[in-house]
This record gives C-alpha cells, structure tokens and sequence, in this order.
C-alpha cells in the first residue's frame, strides 16, 4: 500500500511510502542531519537510499548534486516519485543498482560525501524469516554488509571525503575496525539515547578517506526529556530547514 | 609539600596528597564509581594506584581484599599513611612495584576486577619536558603503556573478571582493539561530558576477560548543568557512599 507523507519535520517535503517495505525512520533523519557537509563538497551518495528520505533531507541542507542508489526496483521506483512530487529532480538521481556492481553504478574519488544508513543485522539462521524479502533486505545484511559498504566508500570517496554512517551500539567496534582497515579514518561518533539514563540505542559516525588521526566523541544526543516530551535539540532536528 | 584532604564527597575518607606529585583527579573517582563489584568478587586490584584513592573509595563499595600496585615510592609511601589513617590496612594493601615485575608483583588469573587509571598521553618529543620525573610518570606512558597493562591485566585476572579503565575519548580506538587482542571483550563503555552540547573528555570502558560480544554504550555522564551547578548524578557521585 503505499501512502504520502510528511517526512518527520520537514512540513515542505512529502515522501511516498509502501507498507509493505521497510519506511524511512528516525535513523535516516539524524544521519542526514549529523552528516558534516562541506562548502566545497559537489557530490554526495547514499548508499542504500530506499525511498530517499535522505536525499530528500539533504536538499534542504545544501545544492550539491545528491545520487541515491538502491537496489530494490520498487523502492528505486518510489524514491523517483517523491523526487517529482518535491520538484527535486535537478538535484537527486536514483540509481537502481547494487553498490558493487560495476555496470550501473561506477565512480571512482569522486564524491566528496557518502551517506550510509545500512541494514543493521548479520544474516543468522532464521533470522525474521517471517519478513517479506524487501524487508529483510533493508534490515539484514543480504545485499550489504559492512565490508562490502566500506570497500565501496573507499574507492568511491575522494581523498578526504567523508562518509557518514548510522547504525547500532553493538557494532561500533567492528564499524571502527573496518573503517580503519579501509583507510577511512573515524572523526566523530554521536552516541544517541531515547533518555537520559538510558543505554545508547543508536550510534552516528563519521569518518575521513585518508583523514588524520584524531576522534572526537561528540555531544550526546538526547531524544526525550523525562517527561516524555522531545528535548529542544530534538524538536529543533526535526523542525530545521535549512538552506 | 605533603597535604591531607578529604576525598571529593567522601566526608569520612581522608587522604595524603604531595603537591610535588600528580594528585588524584576527578577520574579516578569516576573509575571507583563505574567498576561493575560483582559480590562474588574476593580480590581486586589497582595498577598505578598512585596515592591510592581508587582503593580508599572501593573500600566503601565492597568488603573485598583490594591491592594497589604503584611504581613510585614516595607515592607508595603515601598511599600507606592515607590507609593506616582510615585503618583499612586490612582490606587494602599497596605493592611497590612496575606491573610487569614479577620479583615483586606476580599473579596468575588471581583478581576479579583490575582498575586502572593509567598515564593518558604517548611519549613524545618534548612532550611536558617541564614537568618533574614524578608527575611524567603519572601523565606519559613512560612507565606503563595501555599494551603493557593489558598484557599484564590479561594474566591476573580470572577468567570473566573485569577491568574497568579510564582514559580519553581521543584514544578510544586503540583501548578497545588492544583489549580485544588481549582477549578482553569491551562490555560497557560511559562516556563523561563537561557539559551537554560539548564534546566528551572522559572515557569509562569496562572488558570482561573472555567475555562474550555484546558492548554496551551506557547513559551518558554529564558533569555540570548550563547554569553551571553539577548536575544530579555527578552530585549522588560525589556524596555517595555505599557499603
């Protein structure tokens, strides 16, 4: 079924949306807000757009020239959707490709940023067995794991493109790892917390292609007072169009 | 000059200070505090104990037998006056001693927790040339780097004992690949902040030896409200004591 929405916040963007797949969340909203964009910076990617609700964001933030590319035909044919509806079709291309295959989607040191809110779980046995394939190929790692993201980032980014990334505390460690390992040196980590008090249950972290070292861990972000209300920081992501 | 304070919060705890020498910080007190105590733990144990306020503070969290070790004898001789002044010379007994001598200090999967507040900053070039030889030792890694704690670390402790470590976030990458080498598997991580909206400055890492994968990124720690009055948890910090 597929519905039009507001994206969280964004009163001047509408973005179309399939139940049946994976909708665009929280996570893809504070990427596209945390990610450093540069005065400089002409070309931006996002890895695994679905529906290019970050894309969409980042029109807001800057005029660079933003291409998502996703792999799922009917999400790639979605995103095109809400680009028209939005008029934002100078700025955003979807491409509908794997990010490893060489024939529809090949750049290399050419993009200056790159986007990533990927699937977040390995593939386990019987993992979610019950979701529908297009699910489980956002939430799972089936078509993109963390190694195949980066080893893409790494020949895709020009030196000291950054590559802003969102995903589980779990995994900081293999992240950093990994990231290390393909020359992408991590620069900032936001850790985000529903409440205070609370464990981390999402990481925002952003790393340079042959970037010196030196990691800021940054402000904590904190999503809801305890009073359930939203924290003005919150309230002010989700409320800013920028320009 | 040799001075007596009272511990940050700890009305009925005094200690010696040497002004001459490092004195204990505020990290120190911060590591005290975020040391999981399982009540299973008999032995635990403070490397570079310093004037050995780390085990003065547990004294008030756990019955268990605490030793410091600590390299620098003036220290090691303070750190005895501040235990016999507060008559825990029986739970606590202070080694004088490098870590890695195994002439004096010699322990075969022994503790259950290991702490450590170890020298944050590499040895560099003229790095702090000013500074005397005693307070080198407790701020540059000439004496004690994070490979030779954890080495050491991973030989004392028990199998699933922790160590709990404070340091800073610049060097976080390398505390938490160097415990996975050691086979010491990152479980909980805080991160301290000044303030909120600033950066963090302060790192609390806690591994458990041959623990299973699972790391944890805790509530954030925030030192000082806006209007600059400590906030509620650092303020239960630094009055509580818990026995």
């Amino acid at each position: 079924m597929k519905v039009l929405n507001d994206i969280l916040g964004y009163e001047n963007l509408k973005i179309y949306q399939d139940l049946d797949f994976f909708c665009f969340s929280l996570d893809s909203v504070l990427l596209a807000n945390f990610a450093t964009i540069r005065l400089r910076d002409k070309n931006i990617c996002d890895f695994g757009t679905g529906n290019a609700v970050i894309p969409l964001i980042l029109s807001k933030r800057t005029s660079s020239n933003i291409i998502g590319v996703e792999i799922q035909e009917k999400l790639y044919m979605l995103a095109n959707e809400s680009i028209l509806y939005n008029n934002l079709d100078k700025q955003i291309k979807i491409i509908n490709s794997d990010i490893a295959d060489k024939e529809k989607f090949d750049f290399n040191e050419y993009f200056d940023l790159i986007l990533c809110n990927p699937p977040y779980f390995p593939i386990s046995e019987g993992s979610n067995v019950n979701l529908s394939i297009e699910k489980r190929i956002a939430r799972h790692e089936f078509c993109m794991d963390l190694r195949k993201m980066l080893k893409v980032a790494k020949k895709s980014l020009k030196n000291n493109g950054n590559l802003a990334i969102v995903h589980r505390p779990e995994r900081l460690m293999e992240i950093l790892t990994l990231m290390i390992e393909y020359g992408i040196e991590p620069k900032r980590i936001r850790f985000v917390y529903e409440k205070y008090g609370k464990d981390s249950n999402i990481i925002l972290v952003e790393g340079q292609k042959a970037g010196k070292k030196g990691l800021k861990v940054e402000s904590p972000l904190i999503l809801y007072n305890s009073d359930g209300s939203m924290t003005e920081e919150y309230s002010s992501i989700t409320k800013e169009v920028r320009k």
